[in-house]
């Protein structure tokens, strides 16, 4: 599922005379082609080898630039490994926002919203293998990184649960550990499918995490902020 | 939080003649206490390594062995591996059987299986660490020993859910998905005690796993095994 390096459409004046004039790529364009070099490279490293144990080297190399050069792009590594959380992780929020926004009930909700994940991870499939790993991996930046996205989702998620009539009234605490609940879900699902090697499996887990999430949201309906007295 | 390697108390006649003889371990002493440095050595170094960048040659070092007198131990890297799975996931396993056993209601059975994963978490830090990154780190036979002590771990629930009246009706299909979800709200919780450094972080991942595990419980009070049309 790795895609190619693709070259940006061309833009710009100077841009254009020197193609004219060269057939050459802007410096711009040249850059942004290095700089995907460098993530699609660590990107097929990092199916089998882990992030603190990928070097800049290593990665320099495959992307056909001298390691010195690196740094035109990001300033360490770990940079590249940031580069690649938002990537993926940071690009889903915004896809399963609108999703939230536009739901007319629950059940298309939760459709909506597996649909979009299995989409974006099958797109990102190598991005999030990485992530999976990483969320405890090695790097100190980066599991805070990996740590902090998953937090935000969950902080977004409670807003919006908070709109829900039932939920509303809840102590803003229990609406949180929902979101959580509901997150800790959108994670395990998440795994599940990067783990998934064929159709059939990831048919299983969209219908698994369906029919799981329904069952957390029925809860909802039964829940008591306070734990009554028996 | 690492516990040194200790010496087994010396049994067998044998081994106690030549214990005071001279004053020496037996052969199965000395055996295991090789194979415990073996096993930590590994731990300590899996802090910040993955699995996969580990070397037999760097393990048996530490240990304080020649590379060809691991072989006397594990056939290879991965069986070491798969040793440390089950000392931390196996053992926790049994615990947790017995929890539910002989807990007497819901509320003491959170409680009570909550407090043992604390304990069981605590003392094998380094354990659940290694865990927590190879379930999806680059070795596919570790990848898959953790993946199976997980659902068998969600198996065994639901054999015990199904002996709770309210639950025992359903398809077979729905209980475990409800299991499931229980075991993927367990792993979470795992990965927090992992990741909490201090009693308050301790603390507060305690008290989430319970309240959303009440969440969980209450939907199941709720729960149409099939979709009521509305």
């Amino acid at each position: 599922m790795s895609t190619p390096p693709t070259r940006t459409p061309r833009s710009g004046r100077r841009t254009a005379v020197a193609s004219i004039e060269r057939g050459a790529e802007s410096r711009d364009e040249r850059k942004a082609r290095t700089r995907r070099a460098l993530l699609d490279t660590a990107l097929d490293a990092l199916r089998d080898e882990s992030f603190t144990s990928l070097s800049l080297r290593e990665v320099a190399k495959g992307a056909g630039i001298v390691p010195t050069a690196f740094y035109r792009h990001f300033p360490d590594m770990d940079s590249l490994g940031i580069a690649l959380v938002d990537e993926s992780i940071g690009s889903l929020h915004e896809l399963l926002r609108d999703a939230r926004a536009n739901a007319e009930s629950d059940a298309h909700l939760i459709r909506g919203s597996l649909r979009i994940l299995v989409d974006h991870v099958d797109a990102h499939e190598r991005h999030f293998r990485f992530l999976a790993r990483e969320r405890f991996g090695g790097s100190a930046i980066l599991r805070k990184a990996i740590g902090l996205e998953v937090r935000m989702f969950a902080t977004e998620l409670a807003v919006d649960l908070a709109r829900v009539p039932e939920i509303g009234a809840w102590p803003s605490r229990d609406i949180q550990l929902l979101a959580d609940l509901i997150v800790t879900l959108i994670v395990a699902t998440i795994e599940d499918l990067v783990e998934a090697d064929d159709a059939d499996a990831v048919a299983a887990a969209v219908e698994a995490a369906a029919t799981q999430m329904r069952m957390v949201l029925l809860g909802v309906g039964a829940w008591h902020p306070v734990t009554p007295r028996r």
